[in-house]
């Protein structure tokens, strides 16, 4: 059977570090504020917001909410951005998504100052992360680097295939773990053969949001699986669960490293959020001083 | 035997129509200009922005070369830039590479107007792409897909390896194929067993820098073969000449199209960044008619 991942174990590590980085700055008279934006009333944005204001209170963070009206306009929320920019005192700023409709993302993601952009989404940092240059480097990909490590393993050379090219989650890592020297595959929906390719992967990972879409059979050997995929899934009992896009029970004999959902890549993603925070403030500190 | 895809055909074909392009924009009152950003006096920099020139020359394309002193500051190369942004005469911006060393190259490319960046590389037009929202795509990916559509094909659900992931050229095709819904294998000097990879292509990109490197038992049976490879080898009577990445004798028997060197894929990158200055200023003249 598999190795599971302890997701919450790791980024439990991951705060009491980011905890003490904190402390640290504070000592050095720096607090650390992070700003998150919100514009409309997404449901399921407001209840991550809700998670982001306790993780920021557990560790020291000071968290605010910026709820701004569903029918801002573009260049109202760019002024609202341009602000946050220029405040000395908010040294993160994360944009919650989806944006209501005719808002065009990437374009507001562009306006966040690059060195304040905690969750490494502004298309600048995508493109400084391209060209092996990161300032801050996407939660989620620094969340799957996060747990290789935990395992002691690496990326470099090792051929990675990852199911699902998203904006959000897939495609930045597929960016990232080429800059980590990995013989990276993308595959997608258009994807003719998938097994084909899955089959060969080193190491596994799998962003699409379809319960069961990789069964055992699909996984070589001795790989480590990563599972991304967040689904709600009704039991025949009437009850809700969440399961991820990996077949749990079929998968569980192959792989020799398997990632649980919940509990794997999720609470190590939220505490990369956090200490992107820190290293931005530490940043931010640092040229104050020079 | 495969098929040749004549570059230079495509090139020309490419130019009659930014020829066109030159003079409808004249007649609307906007000339097109591009200038040539040079630090230094890297040598084969000089000789490129020569070619550049020539080639402005030919469809009409005003065209400047700004050469600053190799001793130029990074704050004094933004200004020189930020003032070419501000200029309403100038539509499109390249920076000759490589910069001295001690320069960012990339933090360079930051400063420049993304709607000026004529050849696609500021970082911040890179996240567009990958955000598949390009404002202007990177030429060398552009020119794969203009060679790619000139056979009637498309990458859509193909198989395609990229071996080379410079930032110049392999990363780029990487990136923006990834847009096109091609299944994407990024190969480069990490990779354990190129020949499995790239025997599985589809459609293979080479931009490595190797002569030689790909050979026929590389490549499947009826592949597109695209070589981006430049290099100058001694022949053993003494003169010199250019090959690509891919040994012709044998990849030409196996596939099905292929791209000689020269006279490929070379004169399509530089009619694709006259291609981007003319659509460059076609946008910013709908800008100021707006």
């Amino acid at each position: 059977m598999a190795q599971l991942i302890d997701g919450k174990a790791i980024a439990a590590e991951i705060r009491a570090h980011v905890k003490g980085g904190v402390a640290d700055l504070q000592a050095q008279g720096q607090t650390v504020k992070l700003v998150s934006v919100l514009v409309g009333k997404p449901e399921a944005a407001e209840i991550y917001s809700q998670s982001q204001a306790r993780c920021c209170a557990e560790v020291g963070i000071q968290f605010e909410l910026q709820s701004l009206p569903e029918t801002e306009t573009l260049s109202e929320i760019k002024s609202a951005i341009e602000k946050l920019n220029r405040d000395p005192t908010v040294n993160g700023i994360m944009l919650n998504l989806p944006l209501p409709p005719g808002l065009n993302e990437s374009e507001v993601q562009y306006y966040i100052d690059p060195y304040k952009d905690v969750e490494g989404v502004n298309p600048a940092n995508i493109g400084f992360v391209f060209y092996g240059r990161p300032i801050i480097a996407p939660c989620t990909a620094l969340s799957v680097l996060e747990i290789l490590k935990h395992l002691g393993q690496t990326f470099e050379g090792r051929d990675v295939v990852i199911v699902g090219q998203g904006a959000i989650v897939g495609r930045p890592i597929t960016l990232f773990l080429l800059q980590e020297m990995a013989t990276v595959t993308a595959c997608h929906e258009a994807t003719r053969d998938l097994r084909r390719h899955t089959a060969q992967a080193d190491v596994l990972i799998v962003a699409v949001g379809k319960p069961g879409l990789i069964t055992g059979d699909m996984v070589k050997k001795g790989a480590v699986v990563i599972d991304i995929g967040i689904n709600r899934i009704k039991e025949p009992g009437g009850e809700t669960r969440i399961v991820g896009d990996v077949d749990f029970d079929s998968v569980n004999p192959v792989a020799s490293v398997l990632t649980p959902v919940p509990g794997g890549v999720g609470p190590v993603t939220v505490s990369i959020l956090l200490r992107n925070t820190v290293q931005a403030a530490r940043e931010q500190l640092a040229r104050r001083n020079r």
